[in-house]
C-alpha cells in the first residue's frame, strides 16, 4: 500500500472539472495576459459571487500566494509605510523576504493562535503616532491578516468588523490573505460570507492553488478602480503576470460556475474534523482548536513514529522529548478512504497500547 | 469560417502530449516547490540534452519570461552593476520596468535588427572603464541578448563566440534569453546547438511558454553551483516560484523526453518560411530577413486591410501612409491549413490586383 | 606659483559669510533634523524669494545633489512610472544608478546640447499611450531637466513654459535639477526668475553645494503639502537626512539673507564669460555657446598640454588626434587673478605661436 | 538664565579644533568625493589608531548614521539574507525603514537592555538552518549590534569575542554601529580597544556626528578590500557620498590627530556619571545601570516637572501615573557648569521635599 499524505493542501493537481476545461479549450487561440473572454467571464462570476459593484471593483488573477501578497501589499503601501501582521503571519515568516525585497517592513503584532486583536492593532497605531519621533519610524500603512490563519483558526464576523473599524478609523486598508479561504468559508464555525468579506476588507484574495486549481489566486478589490490603479504593470514587475492568462480565467470559471469552490472546501473540512474527532476520541491532545482543514495535535513521539509508516504529516516546530506537535492537512482532493485508514491506525494503536500482548 | 491568428506564439495551451502528462498525473500527491521526482527527472533530461556537468550545473524551472529575466539578472548583478542589452531588448522595452524595480539599470547598446555587435560591447566596456568618473556611473556587469532576437534574427555560432569572448575577457557573464529558443534551434540558418550554447553562455533559458507548454522556462546555468548560489529564495522573492512545482517538471519532461521540443520548433519555422516565401513570391517586401518563426513584411495598407478579414497579425510600429510593417508569427500549434489559407488569400489578392475585373 | 583650478565648482569650502555663521552659532544647542529655528527662518526666506504660498508650499533642505534627485524622483513617481530625461541628464549618467536603485527607469529623450525639446516630450508621451502594449512598458511619470544643463546651456522662459504645458496637459510633473541654478539665474541670457520657476515647475532645487555652501540643496515644492506628503521619512530612507539639520538652515539663511546667492552666481558667470571671450578672441573654437559658469572649447592638444602646467581643467570626452574638447568651470570662489593668469597664458601662447622665435 | 539641554548628543556644532581646520582650509581648492589629501591623511590616522593592515583594510567616510547603516548592511548582505539585530536596535526602530527600503529584513533577537546574547544568536542561526522550510525564510546573513547600545549599555570584550566567534563559525559577518563609540571607549567599564574591535568585527563605524564633528562617520572594514569591494557606487546610491569629501577628511583628521576623540569621549562620560551619582545619592532609581553618556532614571513626575523649567531631557517611553523614565544625555560639548546646575537643582528639590517650609 502506498503512503498517504496529509502534509499540505497543494500536493495534487486540479479538480477534474478544472482539468477538463483546460483540455477542452487547449487548442483554442486567445489573446494573452488576461484579455481573453474566459478571464472576463470568470471575473464576472467572482464579482457576482462577492456582490461587488462593477463600477468600482476589480478582480485580478495572479499565479501564486507569495507574489499576490507582495504585489498587493506593495500596491497599497506608500514608501514610508509598512504592513502590520501577526508575527506568525505568512508574509513575516515564509515568503523569503519578498515584502522587504519590495521595500517594506513587516510590523509585527502579537499572534493569538495566528490571529491579531483589534485593540492591539489600535494600540499599535496610537502608540506610533503618539511617539514624538514617529517620522523616524515605519508608519503602519496596512493591516494584513489571513483567513483562516496559518494555525487554522478563524476570525468571526464581529472580530473582522472590529479590525475593519479600527483600520478605517485610521485610514488604513485591511487586506486578507485567503490562500485557504475555501476552508474558512466551509467551516461549521464560520459566520462570514464572501460578500461580507468584500464589505469589511479593502482587498483580499480567493486562493485557488490550495483549493482545486493547478495554480491561481483571485485578488478582489471592492474599490479597486480608485484604490489600486495601474495594477497591471505592478503585477508584471512582481513576476505575477501569466502570458496565457486564460489559464487562470478558465480555472476560476470552473471553480465558481456552480459552487464547486464551496463544495471542495466543505469536503476538506469535513474530513479534517473527522480526523480531529478521532484523535480526541482516542484521548490525544488537540493542540489548536481548529475547525478548518488544518488540524494540530500534541502526540506521543512513539505514536508519531508508528503512524509515519502509514502516512506523512508535518512536525510543527521541533520534536519534543516525549511528545511533539504535528499538523494534518486535508484538501479538496483528500480521499475519505485515506482518512479512514489513518483513523483506523490511530484506533488500533490505542487498543494495542491498552491491551498489550 | 473563424478568423485565424498569427499575432503571437502564446495563443494556445500546451501540446497534447504535455496535457496528457498533466492529466495522467493529476491526482498523484507530490511535495511542492520542485522537490518532486518529475522535476528531478526533467532537470536530468535537460542536463543531458545540454551536455552539462552535473557537478557544477544547475537547471531551474520558472513560470514566465519576465520573471525569469528579472530573477536571473538580479542574481548575476552586483549592486553597482547594470545589464547591457540592445535598445530593442525585451528587458529594456517590454517588461514594465521589472529590471529597474529590482534596482538595476539597463545599459543600452545599438540594435542591429535586434542584435548587438561584439566590438560595440567591447567599446562600451572599455569606454566605461577609461572614463575617470566611472565609479559615478553604472558598471556593465552582464550582457543580455536574446536568441532569436525580438526581430526574429539569429546570432551565428561565431558571433556568439565573439560576444562570449568579449564578455569573459572582462569577467562579465553572458546571459541569453531563449523565450523562443526552439525557433532558433530549428532554423535552417542556425549553427548553434544547445550544448554549444551551454559552453558560450553563463546562463540561458529554454522557453516553454512560447513552445509547447502552458507555461514554464528552464533556466540553464552551466556553472550554477558557484555562479548563482541561493537561487531558490531569489526565485521566491521575484514571484517566480510555483507551489505545485511538478507542473513544470512534468511539462519539461514531456518536452525533452523524445525530442518533442525540437520537432515543435521545426514545425513552426517551416510554416513561417512558407509564409515568407509566399509574400516574397508575390512581390512584397520582406522587412527583416528572418529565418525563425517571426516574419516581418512591409505591405500596402490596402492588402493589410483585406487580409485582416481572414487573419489577425500585428502592426509593427505605427501605420504608415501607404504601407506598414506587419509581423506574422507561427508557433508549435499553427495549422498548415491556416497558413495555406493565408497564402491563398495573398495570391488571390495579387491576381485580382493584376487582373482587375 | 601654485596651480590654479577650473575643474569644477565644488573645489572650495563655503563663502566666508556662511562659514562665519557656522562658527558663531557653533556651540549653541538646538534640536535636530531641521526642527530648529535657523532652519525655519531659512525656509521662510526661500519661500519669500520664490513668492511661494506658505499654505501650500514646502521647502526641504537636503545634503547633496544625487540624494536630492533620487529622493524627489522616488517621491513623485508611482511604481509603474519612470522619469524622462535627456540622455545626457545627470540622473542618467552620473548618479551610480541611484534612480534605478530606488526602482525606477530613466526614460531617455534626445539631448540637444543638454536640453530636451517640448515637442519631443509630447511625442514620447503620445507614442507611449498610443502603443497597445503600453502597460508592458514603463510609463512616463515625470520630466527631469536641469537648469542650466550639464552642458552649460539654458532653457528660456518660453521653452520652460512649453515643457511645463506639455507635462501638465498629461498630468506629468516637471522637476528641475538646479545644482547650478545660481549660474543660470545670473546669466546675461537668462530670462527666468525664481518665482517664475516656482510657477512652471512642480519641484526644483536650489543648489548650495556648487554655489557658496559646504553642502546643501534646497528643494522647493510649490504645492508640496499635497504633492509630496510624508517627505521626511523618504528623505531618511534615501540617506539624505542630516542629524544637525541646522547646518543647512544656517547656510541657506546666509545665502538668502541679502542676495548673496545671486551675487555669487554673477561673479562666477562674469569670470566664465571673460574666459570665453579670451579663447574666442584668440581664435579658438567655442564648442558649446554657453552663458553660464561652464565653458567648453575645442583646443589644439598642444595648447592643452602647455596650459596644463598652469591650470587644471577637464577633458570633455576622449582626447582627439590633434584637438580635444575641454571644460573650464568657474565658481563663486574663483579669483579674478587666476582667470587673468589663464587668459594671459592663452594670449602669450598665441603670440609665441604667431611670432615663433 | 537659558535652559540647559540634555536631550541628546548632537545639539551642538563641532569641536572648536575641528571648526578651525574647516575655516583654515576653507578656500583651498581640492578634488571632490574623498580623493583629496586631507581624506587620505585622516584614513591613515584611523588605520594606525585601529592597527589595521593597509593591504587589506579600508576606511570610508560617510555623512550620517542611518545612511552608514543602510549602505554597509546592503553591501554585506546577499539578496536572500537579512540582518539580525536586537529588537531595540536602531536599524529596527529608528531608521524610517531604510534597511527594508534597500530590500532586506531586520531579523529581531531579544534585547537585554539593548544587548543581544551570543547563545541566542547561536540558537537563532541553528534553528533557522534546522527548519526544513528555511529556503522560504530570510537567512541570517549579518549580525548588527551597537556599542554602546541604544540603552547606554556596553558589551565586554569577552561578550564581543563570543558574538564574533558565533558569527564566524557560521560565516556571518559582525557589524558594530559605533554612533556613540567614543562614549563606550571612554567608559570606566569598557575593556575593548579600537584595535581589538577591528579584530572582532568585520565592519564597524566610528561615529563623528555624536562626538565632536559637524557630521561624519568613519566606516572601518579590516578586510574591506575583499569583503566590501565596489563600495563607492554603493555609497552614492545610498545618498551617502559627499561632494566636498575633504570636509570629512578634515574633521576626522582633527579628531584623530592627537587623541581628541578619546578626550571628548572621556569628558562626556565623566559628566554623565556625575549626574548618575547625583540622582542615586538623592535616592532616585537608576533605571539602567549605564556607564556611558546616556543615563536613565525613574523619577517622580513632580520632580520631572520641576526640573523641566531648568533643563530639557527626554521622556523614555510613555509618562507613567506617578513616575516616569527619563534619559539625560551628555556630550563632548556639555558644560560642567550646566551639569552642576542640574545637580544642585536635584539636591535643592530633595532638601525642600525633606524640609518643606
Amino acid at each position: 500500500m502506498n503512503q498517504i499524505h496529509f502534509d499540505t493542501d497543494y500536493m495534487e493537481g486540479a479538480h477534474p472539472d478544472v482539468m477538463q476545461r483546460l483540455v477542452e479549450s487547449n487548442l483554442e487561440q486567445t489573446t494573452g495576459y488576461g484579455t481573453d473572454l474566459y478571464t472576463q467571464q470568470a471575473k464576472g462570476l467572482i464579482m457576482e459571487t462577492c456582490c461587488l459593484d462593477p463600477e468600482r471593483a476589480e478582480v485580478h488573477f495572479l499565479v501564486g500566494g507569495t507574489q499576490t501578497n507582495s504585489t498587493v501589499i506593495d500596491g497599497l503601501l506608500h514608501h514610508h509605510e509598512g504592513v502590520m501582521a501577526a508575527e506568525t503571519g505568512h508574509i513575516n515568516v515564509h515568503e523569503s523576504g519578498a515584502i522587504e525585497a519590495s521595500g517594506h517592513k513587516v510590523l509585527t503584532l502579537p499572534s493569538h493562535q495566528g490571529k491579531v486583536l483589534a485593540h492591539e492593532v489600535e494600540r499599535y497605531v496610537n502608540d506610533f503616532y503618539r511617539d514624538e519621533t514617529y517620522e523616524h519610524m515605519v508608519a503602519p500603512g496596512l493591516l494584513y491578516i489571513s483567513q483562516p490563519t496559518e494555525y487554522g483558526t478563524l476570525y468571526t464576523f464581529s472580530e473582522l468588523q472590529e479590525l475593519s473599524d479600527v483600520c478605517h478609523s485610521h485610514d488604513i486598508p485591511l487586506y486578507i490573505d485567503g490562500a485557504r479561504l475555501a476552508y474558512a468559508l466551509a467551516s461549521p464555525r464560520n459566520d462570514v460570507t464572501l460578500p461580507q468579506l468584500a464589505t469589511l476588507a479593502d482587498a483580499f484574495y480567493i486562493g485557488g492553488t490550495k483549493c482545486g486549481l493547478l495554480f491561481g489566486e483571485a485578488v478582489v478589490v471592492p474599490r479597486g478602480k480608485e484604490l489600486l490603479p495601474h495594477f497591471f504593470p505592478l503585477v508584471k514587475q512582481h513576476g505575477a503576470l501569466l502570458a496565457k492568462g486564460r489559464l487562470l480565467g478558465l480555472q476560476f470559471g470552473a471553480l465558481f460556475a456552480d459552487g464547486l469552490y464551496f463544495r471542495l472546501g466543505a469536503h476538506a473540512v469535513a474530513l479534517a474534523l473527522k480526523i480531529k474527532a478521532a484523535f480526541a476520541d482516542n484521548g490525544y491532545t488537540v493542540y489548536i482548536d481548529s475547525y478548518t482543514n488544518q488540524q494540530f495535535f500534541r502526540l506521543p513521539n512513539a505514536l508519531i513514529d508508528r503512524l509515519s509508516s502509514l502516512a506523512t504529516f508535518e512536525l510543527w516546530g521541533p520534536r519534543g522529548e516525549e511528545q511533539s506537535v504535528v499538523r494534518f492537512v486535508t484538501s479538496w482532493a483528500t480521499r475519505e478512504a485515506d482518512v479512514d485508514a489513518l483513523i483506523q491506525a490511530v484506533r488500533n494503536d490505542k487498543e494495542e497500547g491498552d491491551n498489550p500482548k
